[in-house]
């Protein structure tokens, strides 16, 4: 284990947060919020530990995978740890455990919230939520690698423990153009929602926020009542670019780059959109009564089902009281997630896809026992590695999910409560349904079943394996171990 | 497709029913109940058409795993659908698809019932009822095989479809022989069970009964309130036996033949039991304050558990009232399943086993990515191919599974009821919770969840694949193509 390595890269994330914090230290002191000190204490703490942290150079820069998840775990958990210092000593979140878990929660691009009413946090407050969300989106491991001078193959090892999705596609040979390349295109549809937003009457303030939380597919609001107040103008923005931040980036690569065609080749951006168009035209059928006329309930309709398939999070109508079968849609909606090489959650779209072309394969062997066809994906045949992994991650999935409904099922809430709590922070979508539905929120939790649901968010951000590998006997005992090096 | 032969050999299963409703036809007699008379006329009505369906003999008696397919889900079918006639035609179930799912809820051995009270039924009713569970718990093409002169390999291809579990270890090289000790086993334990319940109190007919529904691992019960009234005595002896008709049958012939280090070394047996008592600790401490005294909360928590992990679905007490806690360890239990090899439903104990010694896999390969090691079960490795099968397995399970509750859900029960619901009938248990708890019944579904439960049944019930490959493009074609031997 190349410890020397982990803790040099750990101590440049916290230095990426120092400066982060400056962001809601100018808004504090553009709305003139006391609040701002902790912000400022907070990103001078970080500066110190990270200075510190890479104090000593290392002397070998190689590293593996296996430092790869390690760095990114620990980046993710520290992140979170200094990120909530000024929330929790600013005393705007009381508890340490909650003012923890709104940072998981933010950082995870989840966007469940344990504050009740959002509209008394500051101004300051809001915005560095707001911009967890959007570091966490496209990961502050990928920023890094973008700013720092490129290693060899080592970095690769930290893209693809962080990126979401079974297979990372570098864009370009080299890891740190590609990191770049997706910051720009993601900074600049962020910029793009801001703009639109603002024709839409929101102040500068509300967009930048609604922008961030959108791009990030996060879904903290700063409203109460989420989107619900605004504009049917507003909502359609959101409701569209939420769907937007749900595709896989490369297709954004390859239309900026004019390969057109081969952008509106990907199979999984168009199996997304179907999904997501099902799912639309299913619920708007069904709560068409209940809303009145078509207008509303399409808007409603297009609305929940981007925030919930690319799990955003955000809500215009409390989706808790719709019938059954709209909540068992969107309920599938969240289990299948956004694509990968998105900002968004969930299991994955690509994953989905390749799960279902197994089962047909599977099928098709009883009748063709001979046949010997690999499973197509997006044109290519899909290396048997990759069908494995992907087999993997659900068999992972699954398990951590019954893990985790039965511990926080320990605390007695009922079974829909638990159910969603788990699978709304796992996706990192925010909302589920009965007592975490959108007009709730989860600081009824009890400590216990609130750390299963953080660690939840961060497995389900980072694709399962880097967190669980932190927990590995193997990992930890190297991890205490002398390394080779200096014998 | 072998057309001929999959007639020849559905004729024979015919043939078997017509045989099997005799038994019922003398319970008639015995207690001169009237409605034997039906029973007789579906035994001719079977019989008739089993030998019109053999008629003709196949020229060519072999056949390939496809028609091994194709023969177990038809025959499943047509046992389902000659097997409700004497319940709906004698009027004691007085809607046909009633009928239809209370006779695939007895041959899956789900146990999942419509009748209201089970008390009013006839005696004869009830035979056939628990008669419809023995069989289905062994499989009736199993049966067939045991009598069958056997024919070259092809029979396999019938056994791998019908039995449950990932791999069919032959007992003995030829088929025949393996059918014959199973169903020698299967008998014995079941005269065994019902010499036990005579001891504790119970009439012949109702420890027949019970004997029946336990070693099918079905669950119909004969009292209104299942096993709550009977004494500790007779509710620990099927406990007791629930669990036992679980275990992997291959350990029951190790046994039988003096290989008892062998048998106690079976991995999956052991995992089997471990789950089961950790289940059974944890209900049982967390029932213990409301049931009052240990020796009462240890009885209920070993019944119930014992029942629902080995897919019985027998019940002493309204589970449905226990703790969160309590249910998801239930509804855990429900899932997982007995072992392969055993009558009991579900995923199966070794799936789950090789399912986590995947992923536990994948997590050192992490850490020691040119470390080629593949999993060990049951003290073998585990090749390849069957690691696929699992995965496969797992995720058409899933599928079905989420369909399945979404098109429950369009009649607008509530999501629990939506969910257990299509577990338990999908792993062939019976009750799930809150409007199919275990002092409910299914009769106020719709006619569509009706058929989706059913099929659900039925797929569960023959490990999915020869289920789903009736609906198969492919095997539709051929179906009612001319078939090459012919041309």
């Amino acid at each position: 284990m190349n410890r020397a390595m982990i803790r040099n890269i750990l101590g440049s994330v916290l230095e990426i947060e120092a400066a982060l914090l400056f962001i809601p230290v100018l808004t504090a002191v553009f709305y003139r919020e006391s609040v701002g000190w902790y912000y400022l204490g907070a990103a001078a703490l970080c500066f110190l530990v990270g200075f510190l942290f890479k104090l000593r150079k290392p002397k070998d820069t190689v590293f593996y995978l296996k430092e790869g998840c390690v760095i990114t775990g620990l980046s993710w958990i520290l992140l979170s740890f200094f990120g909530c210092l000024p929330l929790f000593a600013s005393g705007e979140i009381p508890r340490f455990e909650d003012a923890l878990f709104e940072t998981v929660s933010g950082f995870t691009t989840t966007g469940a919230s344990i504050v009740p009413a959002v509209e008394e946090l500051t101004h300051t407050a809001l915005m560095w939520r707001s911009l967890t969300h959007w570091i966490g989106g496209m990961g502050v491991l990928v920023f890094l690698l973008a700013i720092l001078p490129s290693s060899g193959s080592s970095h690769m090892n930290i893209m693809r423990a962080e990126s979401p999705g079974p297979s990372v596609g570098k864009l370009v040979p080299k890891v740190r153009s590609t990191a770049k390349i997706l910051y720009m295109i993601y900074f600049g549809m962020t910029i793009l929602e801001i703009v639109f937003l603002l024709f839409g009457g929101m102040t500068f303030f509300e967009s930048v926020n609604t922008s961030l939380a959108t791009a990030g597919t996060g879904g903290f609001g700063i409203k109460n009542d989420s989107l619900l107040s605004y504009s049917p103008y507003i909502q359609w923005v959101v409701a569209v670019f939420m769907i937007l931040f749900g595709v896989n980036f490369n297709v954004y690569y390859l239309l900026l780059f004019g390969q057109v065609r081969k952008a509106l080749k990907c199979e999984e951006v168009r199996y997304y959109l179907l999904i997501t168009l099902g799912a639309i035209g299913i619920i708007c059928a069904n709560i068409l009564a209940t809303v009145g006329n078509l207008g509303d309930a399409l808007r409603h309709s297009v609305f929940t089902v981007g925030s919930l398939i690319s799990s955003t999070g955000f809500a215009t109508l409390d989706f808790d009281k719709w019938s059954a079968t709209a909540r068992t849609v969107l309920v599938t909606c969240m289990f299948i997630g956004a694509c990968a090489g998105s900002t968004g959650g969930g299991i994955k779209v690509s994953r989905i896809i390749i799960a279902f072309k197994t089962v047909l394969k599977e099928l098709n062997s009883y009748i063709h026992p001979k046949a010997v066809k690999k499973v197509q994906f997006e044109g290519k045949p899909v290396e048997h590695e990759v069908v494995r992994a992907v087999n993997v991650y659900l068999i992972t999935f699954m398990t951590i999910f019954a893990t985790s409904i039965f511990l926080v099922s320990l605390e007695g809430k009922d079974l829909v409560t638990n159910f969603t709590a788990v699978i709304a922070t796992f996706n990192n979508i925010g909302p589920g349904l009965n007592m975490v539905g959108p007009t709730t929120n989860y600081a009824h939790f009890s400590v216990l079943s609130k750390i299963v649901l953080m660690f939840d968010m961060l497995a389900g951000r980072l694709e399962l394996f880097p967190m669980l590998l932190l927990f590995h006997p193997g990992i930890i005992r190297s991890f205490f171990k002398k390394s080779p090096v200096k014998q």
